[in-house]
C-alpha cells in the first residue's frame, strides 16, 4: 500500500511570478515575505513578488533575516513580527532556508501560541504558503517538509507538520548569477534526493516516474557542472530536476546520506548538498544488492558507473579536520534516526555507517 | 510556461478502502454513492465503501442508475435524488461512467439551481468527490475531467468545471472477475491516454515522467492482454498504468484519437477504449515527424515498432458498417473540436483526419 499526495499548484517558466501573479488573488490580505538577507534582492525575485502583490492590491511586509539552516529562534522572531503586522499568509523566497522557514512560520501564524521550543512534532495546519525557489536543490517548493536547526538538540530536524505550499512559482532565471560552488552544492542536493528516493524502500511507480525524468534532466547539465559554467538552459534543467526530486521525496522521504549529512553541517559547517554528496560514493558502494545502483549512470546518461564516481569526486571535495571519535559520535546519532534508517532497503550495521563516514572523510 | 496540479490524495493497494477508510472522516455527513447497476455490487467495491462509511458512523444513500456514457438527464436525476436525501459529498464507484457522473453531480449539488442543460461550461466548485475505480482505463480518479453525453448535441463533452477527486482509493482487486473484452478495451483506453499525452504539444518533464512509468507498467501486461487471461498482478500493472495515464492527461489533455473516437461511440456504439484504439495505427502513421512515435515500442518493452502494430491489430477489432459519408461527417465534427486539435503537435488537414478514419474503418 502506498499514497500519492502532492497538492501544490506549480507554475513553471520564465517570468511566471509576474505573468501568473493573478493566482495570488484570494489567498489572503497581507503577505509576510520571508527571505534571506541578500539574494532575493539581488536576483530580482523579491522585486517580482512585490510587483505581483501590488498588481493584486495586496499588502505585504518583509522579514529578511533568515540565515542558512534557520534556527527555531529565527522562525519564532518572524512569527512575532508577522502577528504584529497582521499578516494572513506567507511567501517564502530563496533556497531551502527561507522557504522551509516560511513553512514553520506559517504553522506558528495559524497557532500563535506556539514558540520555537513547542513547534516541532504533531500535525497542525498552517496559513497558506507560497514558494518562490531561487536555488535548484531542496525541492522544498513541492514538499511537505520544513527543516529547521534545533540548537538545543544540536541538529537539524523536520518540523513534522505537513505544509505543502499552496502555489510554487518556479523560474530558473533567478539563478542566473548564482556562484559556481552554490550551484554545484545545491545541484548535488537535488541529485541526492533523486537517488535516495530511487533506492528507498518506499520507492514506487509514481515516485520512480519523477526520479527517472529528474535524473534525465540533471544528467543534461553534467558537462556544465563539471566545467563550472552555466547557461540559462542548463540552470532550467537543474531547476526541473530539483523540482522532480522534491516531488519524489514528498512521497518517499530521503535516507542515509541525509541523516548522516546533518552532523557534518551542524558540527563542521559543510553546506547541505556537499555534506550529503561527500558521502555518496561510499554510500552507493555500501549496497550489497547493486542492481538498482548500477542503473544510476544509465539514467543520468553517463557511459559507465566509473564516470558517475569520477563526477562525484570532481563535484564533491572537502577539506575538513575530523577525528575517528567524531565519526563514532556522528554514527551513534545517525543510528538513533530511525526515520532515515527505515527508508534504507537493506539491514545496515553501526560499523557500516561508520565505514561510510570513514571512507569518505578520513 | 506550464503548470502541474493534481491535488487528489491517492491510496493504492489491496483492501485500501477498508484499511484507510478513516480518511473519509470529516469529508461530510452523508454520502451519495454513485454507481452503475451491477458491477460495483458484484466486485465487492460497494460493500467495502459501505463498510468504511459505517465504521466512520457516516450516513449514505445509493444512486445506482448510471449507464455507460452517462447522459445529462441521468446526472440531473441523481442530483435531485441527492438534494432530497440531504447529502453533502459524493462517492463514485466504477469505471469512467459512474465516476465522471459523480463529478458532474458534485458540481450540481454545490449549485442545485443547475440542470442538465445548464451544467456544461464554466469553473464552478463542487462538493467533495471520492473515487473508487473498478476498471483500469479512464484514470478519472486522478483527473479534473468529467465526460458526459449530451444527447441534444449528439456527442460526448467534458463538463468544463475542474473537479479533482479529494481522495482516490485504487485497488485492482475489484477487477478480478472483469470480462476479457472489457479489460482489453479499458486497457487500450489507458494506453491511448499515455500515448496522446506523450505526443501532445503540452507534454513536459512532469507528464513524461508519468508516461514513461505508465508505459512500462502497461507493457508488463502485454502478454496477458494478448492471451486474454489475467493474473491479479497483471491487473495491478494495468491499474497503475491507468492511474499514471490519468495523472499525465490531467496535465496535457488528450488529442486526436479521443476527439475522433467520440463519434464512433455516439453513432456506432463502440466502447470508448476500442473507439480510440481502432484509430491508433493510422493515427501514429500520420505523424510526419516519427521521432517520438518510434520510441513507443521501446517504452512498452516491445522489440520492434511492428510488434506494436501487431499488438494493436490483435487487441482492437471492430466489425461495423460505415460509409464514406458518415466518415466525412465525423471528420467535420472532429475538425470543429479545437481543444483536441490544438494538442496535436503538427498541422493536420481535414483530408488527413478523413484518412485516419478511412484507413482504420473502410
Amino acid at each position: 500500500m502506498f499514497q500519492f499526495y502532492m497538492p501544490t499548484k506549480v507554475i513553471i517558466g520564465r517570468e511566471c511570478v509576474v505573468k501568473e501573479g493573478h493566482l495570488l488573488k484570494g489567498i489572503g490580505n497581507k503577505a509576510l515575505i520571508v527571505t534571506g538577507r541578500y539574494s532575493a534582492k539581488k536576483n530580482g525575485a523579491l522585486e517580482d513578488v512585490i510587483k505581483a502583490l501590488e498588481e493584486q492590491n495586496m499588502a505585504y511586509c518583509v522579514f529578511d533575516e533568515v540565515e542558512e539552516n534557520p534556527s527555531l529562534e529565527t522562525v519564532e522572531k518572524a512569527k512575532n513580527f508577522g502577528v504584529a503586522q497582521g499578516v494572513d499568509f506567507v511567501i517564502g523566497i530563496g533556497g531551502g532556508s527561507p522557504i522551509d522557514a516560511s513553512k514553520a512560520i506559517a504553522v506558528m501564524l495559524k497557532h500563535p501560541e506556539l514558540t520555537g521550543s513547542t513547534l516541532i512534532g504533531g500535525s497542525l495546519s498552517s496559513v497558506p504558503v507560497i514558494a518562490v525557489p531561487t536555488t535548484a536543490g531542496t525541492g522544498t517548493e513541492v514538499t511537505q517538509y520544513a527543516i529547521v536547526t534545533d540548537h538545543q538538540a544540536k541538529t537539524k530536524k523536520n518540523i513534522g507538520h505537513t505544509v505543502f505550499p499552496q502555489i510554487a512559482f518556479v523560474d530558473a532565471y533567478y539563478m542566473k548569477d548564482m556562484p559556481k560552488t552554490i550551484t554545484i552544492h545545491t545541484a548535488v542536493d537535488a541529485m541526492s534526493h533523486l537517488v535516495e528516493s530511487y533506492l528507498s524502500v518506499k520507492s514506487n511507480a509514481v515516485s520512480e516516474g519523477f526520479v527517472v525524468e529528474g535524473l534525465k534532466e540533471w544528467g543534461k547539465c553534467i558537462p556544465q557542472l563539471l566545467a563550472g559554467e552555466f547557461t540559462l538552459e542548463g540552470r532550467e534543467c537543474l531547476m526541473m530536476a530539483s523540482m522532480l526530486a522534491g516531488m519524489a521525496i514528498a512521497q518517499t522521504g530521503t535516507s542515509l546520506p541525509h541523516g548522516m549529512g546533518y552532523a557534518l553541517t551542524y558540527y563542521k559547517g559543510l553546506p547541505h548538498g556537499l555534506a550529503n554528496g561527500i558521502l555518496y560514493k561510499a554510500y552507493l558502494r555500501s549496497f550489497k544488492d547493486q542492481s538498482k545502483v548500477q542503473k544510476l549512470h544509465v539514467l543520468l546518461g553517463l557511459e559507465s558507473y566509473e564516470a558517475l564516481e569520477k563526477m562525484l569526486n570532481a563535484l564533491c571535495r572537502v577539506d575538513i579536520e575530523i577525528s575517528k571519535e567524531e565519526i563514532a559520535f556522528y554514527t551513534e546519532e545517525m543510528c538513533a534516526n530511525k526515520a532515515k534508517l527505515q527508508n534504507h532497503p537493506e539491514p545496515i550495521s553501526k560499523e557500516e555507517v561508520y565505514k561510510i563516514y570513514a571512507d569518505s572523510l578520513l
